[in-house]
Parts: structure tokens; C-alpha cells; sequence
């Protein structure tokens, strides 16, 4: 079989995959692109929806950093990278569907994409300061929620991964995540001592401080 | 134990777990609010993000759909409610996660509650604006994308019941549903069909036409 493809771009939530990808032990490749400024017409094909993450498993093309990371998991069942309880992986599904679709799309995707909220340029300053509230409301419910270094269960699990990116963005923003989170940061130190995580730093070639 | 509970708000999204659980065929009870003005202050300890459906599992209380749904789907295992394969559960995730942040979160987000994306009013004609643009590209990429009367496989899975809820938000904003997505509206006729669909709809008392 050919190996599975992840379709990436430096720092953005395809990290998230990319780091469990590793954690798997897949084999696998990347396509690198950059989708900072938009993704790129000429790939369109590959995802109408215009997005990475990407994951090209034999002839399937899968979309949604939860699906993917479903996938991952499945591949490689003995890591439980969802959990290792039922209930577990409920609450890795609702960690995730909520990094997705509030904390990702809704507020850092108010900051960074208002213009899929309005398309008209007038109206980007209050949605991008709704965001950011947004931002730092879900910040303080993550700080919250986390009790050791790992957000669902006593392993490392896609939900882990997730935080990761978004810790990230949080210092990118401007916001004192060490100070302000100190049990995110905590989660933060830890996963960064993983093989998997220094990996996947190294080929985005980005950088990555507490 | 305790039977399981479910809270409601009728024809929110949580009418999605409200069939499933019902093609579960899982004793449980509800609590029924109204969500429409927005959730119920005194309810908010039930869930700071302040959203039905709440799903109560003994001492556990679960919010998101699909996590919800997913902790529906381990209680009656037989009846494949995400999917047979592991390539359908896979799909299921990657529908789930894309309409619930893109689909309901981001476009009918927009037009129902367009104060989550900015605080000055005056903005939200233009909000409203591009979340009707993102309802009806969305609707678009579904109408694409069915094949049959299931979105996954060819049994019942929870991508049917939430589809069904956004084909009613669909009629509900004004969209002429039936007219402009033939294969989506077969897909509901189908699942109006079914006893699990006519129960949660009787029992939210709400209209439902294709
Ligand atoms: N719901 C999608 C979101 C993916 C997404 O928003 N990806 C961003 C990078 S973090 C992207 O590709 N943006 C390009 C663009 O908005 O043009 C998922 O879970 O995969
Ligand atoms: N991501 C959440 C979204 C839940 C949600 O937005 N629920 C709406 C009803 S469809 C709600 O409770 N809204 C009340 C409010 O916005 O105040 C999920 O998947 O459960």
C-alpha cells in the first residue's frame, strides 16, 4: 500500500495531525504548503472546502482535524491516541469538536479570517475584538478545565495535540499564555519534551516558546 | 442505574441526539428548555458554555454534539449510529465537525446569533449577510456530496439527524429547500420515515415539512 499523505502548512491546525501522525508511528508523507494567505487555488481539487488539514489514505481524502485524527487513531489502535475508555474518547470528541469549531473557527478565526464572517472591510475591527475576547474567555475555560499534563485521561491523547497549536496561537496573539495559564503551560512544557512534537516542530520549521 | 437525560431546546441542534437516541432505542428522559432567546441563566452550572444539548450520564455531565452523539452510538453498539466501518466512522467525524462549526456554527451562527461574532449591532447586517451566503454554499457542497438516502454508508447514522435539523433551519430561513436540493430533500423524506424522527419531532412539538 502507498503511505498515507498529510497535506500541511507551517503552524496552522494541521499540527495537530501532524504531531499525532508521529506520535502513531505511521509512516507517512507531507505535502507542504503555504496557507497563511489563503489556500491555494491550484489544490481546490483537493479539498473544495479549500483547507488544510489534508489526509490522503490510499484512494480516500479525508478532511476535518477530528476525522483525521480518527483515522490516525485507527491505525494505530494500541496507542489509544482517542482515549482508552469509552468515556474517554467522548470527552476527546468534545474537547475537539468544541477547539474546532469555537475556539478555532469562531475565535482566532474571528482575529486572523474576519472576512468569512462579513465581507464587508468596515465591520473587521469589532469582529476581530470579539475574537479576541472569544480568545481569551475560551483560554480561561481551557486553564480551568485542565487538571495534569494531559487534557483527557493519564496519556497522551489527539486532544493534547490540539492544545498544543492552540497555545501557540495564544503566544502569537500577543497573549501572556505562560502567565495567565499556568496548568495550559504546564500541559505545554510537557508535551514539548515528546519526540513526536519536536518532530513535527522541526519539519514545519517554525518555532514554538512556552 | 439512573436513567440517562437528555437536554433539549426544541428544534435547536439538539434534536440531532434527540434522534439518535431515540434509534438507539435507549430508555431515557429529558429536560426541555428554551434556548431560542438564548440559555436560561439558571442553567448555566448544567454547562458554562451555556448551550443545550447537555447529555447527563450518570454523574457525567457531556456537552457537544458529536461527543454526544458518540456516547449514544457506545450504548447500543449493534446498531452502527456512526457508521460500520472504520472508514464510515471516520466520514461520520468529518461530517459531524463540519457542520456543526462550519455549517451551524459559522453560517447559521451568523444569522441567528450574530452578536457571538461581534458587539456593535451595527455590524450585524453584514454578518447576517455573509452567514446566508455561507448557508447557502454549504447547502450547495451537501446537495454535491449525497449519493443516496444516507450521508454515510447505507444505513441510519448521525450524520441523517443532523442534517436533518439544518434542512429545517434551511426552510426556516426561507430557502426554498425542496426546489433547490433534490437529493438532500429525498434524504429527509427518508428519514421522516422513520418512528426515532416522528417521536423527537412530536415530542418538541415542532413542525417539520420537506
Ligand atoms: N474545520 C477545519 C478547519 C481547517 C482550517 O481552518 N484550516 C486553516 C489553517 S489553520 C486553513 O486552511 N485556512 C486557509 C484559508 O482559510 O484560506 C478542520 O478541522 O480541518
Ligand atoms: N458546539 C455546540 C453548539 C451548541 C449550540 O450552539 N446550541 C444552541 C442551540 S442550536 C444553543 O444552545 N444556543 C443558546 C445560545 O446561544 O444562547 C454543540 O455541538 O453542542
Amino acid at each position: 500500500m502507498t503511505k498515507p499523505i498529510l497535506w500541511i502548512s507551517p503552524g496552522a491546525c494541521s499540527l495537530a495531525p501532524h504531531i499525532l501522525i508521529r506520535e502513531a508511528e505511521i509512516d507517512f508523507e507531507t505535502v507542504v504548503i503555504n496557507a497563511k494567505a489563503g489556500f491555494p487555488q491550484e489544490y481546490r481539487h483537493m479539498n473544495p472546502k479549500a483547507r488544510v488539514p489534508i489526509f490522503q489514505l490510499g484512494d480516500e481524502t479525508i478532511t476535518e482535524v477530528p476525522a483525521i485524527m480518527t483515522a490516525i487513531s485507527q491505525m494505530s489502535p494500541n496507542k489509544h491516541l482517542l482515549g482508552k475508555t469509552n468515556l474517554e474518547i467522548v470527552r476527546t470528541y468534545e474537547w475537539c469538536n468544541w477547539l474546532s469549531g469555537t475556539v478555532h473557527a469562531q475565535a482566532f478565526g474571528g482575529v486572523r479570517r474576519s472576512h468569512r464572517f462579513s465581507d464587508d472591510p468596515q465591520t473587521y475591527n469589532a469582529i476581530k475584538a470579539k475574537g479576541r475576547k472569544t480568545i481569551e474567555e475560551s483560554l480561561e475555560f481551557i486553564e480551568e478545565k485542565l487538571k495534569g499534563s494531559h487534557a483527557v485521561g493519564d496519556t497522551f491523547t489527539a486532544v493534547d495535540a490540539f492544545l498544543l497549536v492552540i497555545y501557540r496561537w495564544g503566544n502569537d496573539t500577543g497573549i501572556d499564555m505562560k502567565g495567565k495559564y499556568p496548568k495550559y503551560a504546564n500541559l505545554v512544557v510537557e508535551g514539548l519534551k515528546r519526540d513526536s512534537v519536536k518532530a513535527a516542530i522541526e519539519v514545519e520549521g517554525i518555532k514554538f516558546e512556552v
